[in-house]
């Protein structure tokens, strides 16, 4: 049985656990997949920092939580360095390139550039990085297809946003295939 | 260590991720607590099903899913019906009176009010249906103090709605509260 971990991290506020549950629902109602989506709540949430965990399979899922990451978003240095460790050989690590200046090093691939500020300056809304993000996180992971993701974001905003957050979305997922591309 | 598991169920679109959300942040960064939540996106999903889970604890959080419920919020007949006989001896059971006919009978405490109605007459919103339903599940339970509670709530919605959001809650919890009485 295929099962696939992703991890978004990094402060709170920056929407990580609304870009989490909406890759749940394009795994699930839209890609027709099963889905986890949760986030724990300890000592470190009243220090600002926040994580939201995403599992995705073909069948029932049994243990919700991460066990080996295959996917990493660290949008904080703190986040990067705390969770690196977790990735998985072969996995892949997307940062914000203007908040993790320490890149971790591991058997993974780094992937980076500007989220929070293509968000600000090309969205024009700083509110949406968490959309670039995730578009940046579904290309790099292929669970689910760029459409079955584009139609849950859309179905999660409220209707004046939608136009902002489907651009949101593209320009991350665009940003990133070519910085993969390196 | 203490550990009391909370699920909220009925169907998509009622906000109940997100006031599974609002209980797991009010017990961790309000109440010193730790928590987790968590929903599940499976086939029922895609019929418009939806549960979400909160387990909170005074220590850290080995396993994050529902083993046996404390209390139960039942926002369907639907929902009531499948997650009912996992309640505990003891437990509780919320449910809207308008949209569960069929009360479920067990060994626990059942409270019922009309919720929805509550929202749509009193409050003036259907929308914050789900605040109402937390603001009882925050009297019933116990997990955590109302005026933490209120905090969290009032920190999770945008400025404009922080009135409509602080009644739904204030009603929510009062309306339990005396339907626990009977």
């Amino acid at each position: 049985m295929s099962r696939y971990e992703l991890r978004f991290s990094g402060a709170g506020g920056q929407g990580l656990i609304t870009a989490g549950i909406i890759m749940a629902k394009a795994a699930s109602i839209y890609e027709g997949k099963q889905a986890v989506q949760s986030q724990s709540y300890g000592p470190e949430a009243r220090g600002g920092a926040s994580k939201s965990e995403v599992i995705i399979s073909d069948g029932p899922i049994d243990y919700p939580k991460i066990t080996q990451c295959d996917a990493l978003l660290a949008m904080t240095q703190e986040a990067a360095n705390k969770y690196s460790h977790d990735l998985k050989e072969g996995g892949v690590l997307l940062i914000d390139s203007d908040l993790v200046k320490n890149i971790p090093v591991g058997n993974f691939k780094t992937v980076a550039f500007p989220i929070i500020n293509t968000a600000k300056n090309d969205v024009g809304r700083e509110i949406v990085a968490n959309i670039v993000a995730l578009g940046a996180m579904v290309a790099l992971t292929g669970q689910v297809t760029r459409a079955n993701a584009e139609k849950a974001v859309l179905s999660s905003v409220p209707e004046a946003f939608i136009e902002l957050n489907r651009k949101a979305f593209s320009l991350g997922y665009e940003r990133a295939e070519a910085a993969a591309k390196g």
